[in-house]
């Protein structure tokens, strides 16, 4: 467990910081958020407030996932992305920019192809960071986003889960993240990959001492026997030759036909984006949950939103 | 005509989808938002509505248009433009883009180099979808403020208009979509062009089908007999000679010396931007509307934007 | 003194078409936004307001800062940056580019990298328009952001203030437009640079003229005995050989050993981004006010806004 002393508000950095009884409280908070937004197109909550989403490294979707979940909220948004942190490039430090930037938000959820610069971020600043994503490190918010879609359609509160991990397990940030949190909870897990791509010891060694049990195999069978199956794609960027990653490529793949061998109400959940691991004939299969994982996200960053503003109280005024 | 079956909500994707009857209700609606905003900065009709711009290709004047017509409906905007979309460089399909952002937003207009591409988004999504340009394709809402732009100031439900067509016929999607719709009126055409950039054959064969009135001629002096002159670009891209398109570039100007030679009421519109086309010894003249198309278009896509979401009639509230 | 008759309305172009008592109007109520926003996260005043940022290059910060003040004056903001500014890259004139924009916002803040482009913008359109800054030309909203620091610390009304530019004083856009604004007050200047990038002849001449006492020096010393120490950063780019760069870049440090030597009292300003100049070792020192000047310019640009629309007054109906 890392030391978050330094937080003199609460921050989102990594799926280290919450405990079980922070994970249900934000679980339940986000099946009320979906239930109330069936009703109210908008809860109107954080109208004053601005959220800025600093992405210095591209993610559309991630970007414009928090900025719906703001507006949904009430609030306002500036954002800045890529290439436009001119004042980096005339070599201004992070620290610097952001510094900077604490005056013109109330929130700021940072994107960055560094690892550890969402924790450089909330040292800098007095508001609240939020980690959307830094490099190999840590995507917290997701990690939330899944566990919200594994709950929805598992009783994770009750009997044992299975979850199967598929692909690239070695490299797979969301995956690491999502274990984090499902150790809190009655799970097993079941990872399928090559060899050269599967789990790195130092989480082995963590599972071992939690005393969780998981198995490793690389033959795609083993998740005929899962609740869920949480499927990654192999990036060509992660291997050094072209060999390596064509032997991996296309090594397994979710399809129809493949569906109807493992359990009946197994759930089908993937980060995105794929390509040919998951089969676009399982699409419209009340299995194949992916898109349903977008919408998921949707709630749980307005969720997020209200937990790190203290707010989540306000959402009893909605019925 | 197409059949749009598919479309489970009201989106807008060509020109040909468009009754008489829509667009006189497009219309007259236009017409009155037009003067509520000398009245009211703002129709707060959408307060609770999100607009995704999707510029898969960039295109700010359009953009900002949507995007300022959405603020002045009390709206909100999520924006992403060109080269953020990241998911699709890894090689996600439109699809799949598309339907993670259904539930990050309530309309999405979308730009999109590629013709159809705004077919396969409202096939794709469960929100109603804005055609915003899809490459060689189709421009409709373009085409609905060049017509409220006509209707300003002729009366188009009334005699027969003569509208002369100026420059680039054979590529100008703008030309092709205002054709469409003004073929429900009682209009008559005058194409002048170089023949290597006429009119296609399709659009000539549709007209004779429908026994609408036009000639063809290389002779600018046909203007000088029209109502409007719509005056477009001769794009150099188009041309895979440099000496053909020198040849053709500034064939025809219109400035404050020919313009005498019209009619006096004679409007000249451009679709923008301009280069030497159309003089800037005019634009301070009456008949010099083109930058009023732009206001115009402000208008028009608030109706646009009430006529997808059902909620015109919420006009009825303000006076 | 230019003519500003050009000016249909209040537009925000130069340092030098503020006169004393409009800067003591603007000085006034910054203090009072940012005393209001102690107690406001918002003062809803232009809530029916569009600001449209123009940044025709990149500048992050800048216009983070406007649309934020925007936000807290409960505004709506449509924004375009850099290279999406397609219509231009097919040769349109930036008067047809801003002429499109004006019915889409009702204040424009424009970023050009060429001098006069501001100037431009105000004659081609009908909005106010606010100068964020025009190549080597002027940047008003930093000098007045700076003025504002200077008052918070210091009694400009009072006795005389003692400032010392320490750095780039040939290029520094930020100081010519600040000494123009301090000529007003009772201020006198002392300006630390190499001789190679010392004042230019034109501001000498008009300090001489306004009969207002400045030294010049190549040694640091001089900033002891100043009241204010204003540092900028030299741009590499500003030289044609590395050698002169690499002589001068580090020539000035002030760091806390220096800081020693200087007036208790000091307070030492950077327009930021800051590279070696300022040492981080005073960061958290009393004296260092860079980061709040930045925080400054969300109030002073609160002001702006409502004084080119004329509703500084509506700042009444807050307590």
């Amino acid at each position: 467990m890392v030391d978050y002393v330094f937080m003199q508000v609460k921050s989102i950095l990594t799926a280290d910081q919450f405990s079980r009884q922070d994970l249900d409280l934000i679980l339940k908070n986000t099946a009320r958020i979906e239930s109330l937004l069936k009703k109210h197109k908008q809860l109107n909550i954080l109208d004053k407030y601005i959220l800025a989403t600093m992405f210095f490294e591209p993610s559309t979707r991630t970007r414009l996932s928090f900025e719906s979940a703001m507006h949904r909220l009430g609030g306002r948004v500036v954002s800045a992305v890529g290439m436009q942190f001119s004042s980096m490039a005339k070599g201004e430090t992070l620290y610097d920019t952001l510094k900077v930037m604490e005056s013109y938000a109330d929130i700021c959820a940072i994107r960055h192809p560094v690892e550890g610069a969402s924790i450089v971020a909330s040292k800098s600043i007095s508001i609240p960071v939020i980690n959307a994503g830094d490099g190999a490190g840590e995507h917290p918010t997701q990690a939330i986003l899944d566990l919200y879609t594994i709950s929805v359609h598992k009783d994770i509160a009750g009997k044992n889960i299975q979850i199967g991990f598929v692909g690239d397990i070695k490299y797979g940030r969301t995956i690491h993240s999502l274990i984090k949190l499902l150790s809190k909870f009655n799970a097993s897990f079941t990872f399928i990959s090559p060899a050269e791509i599967g789990l790195p010891e130092k989480y082995k060694k963590d599972l071992n001492q939690m005393n969780i049990k998981f198995t490793e195999t690389n033959d795609i069978e083993a998740l005929t026997e899962c609740d869920v199956g949480y499927i990654t794609r192999i990036q060509e960027e992660r291997f050094s030759d072209h060999a390596t990653f064509d032997q991996f490529k296309d090594l397994y793949v979710i399809n129809k036909k493949f569906l109807k061998t493992c359990r009946k109400d197994i759930i089908i959940m993937h980060p995105l984006p794929r390509l040919n691991e998951v089969s676009t004939d399982i699409d419209s299969m009340p299995q194949a949950v992916y898109f349903k994982q977008a919408e998921y996200g949707l709630y749980s960053r307005m969720t997020l939103l209200l937990y790190v503003t203290g707010l989540l109280d306000k959402l009893d005024e909605f019925s």
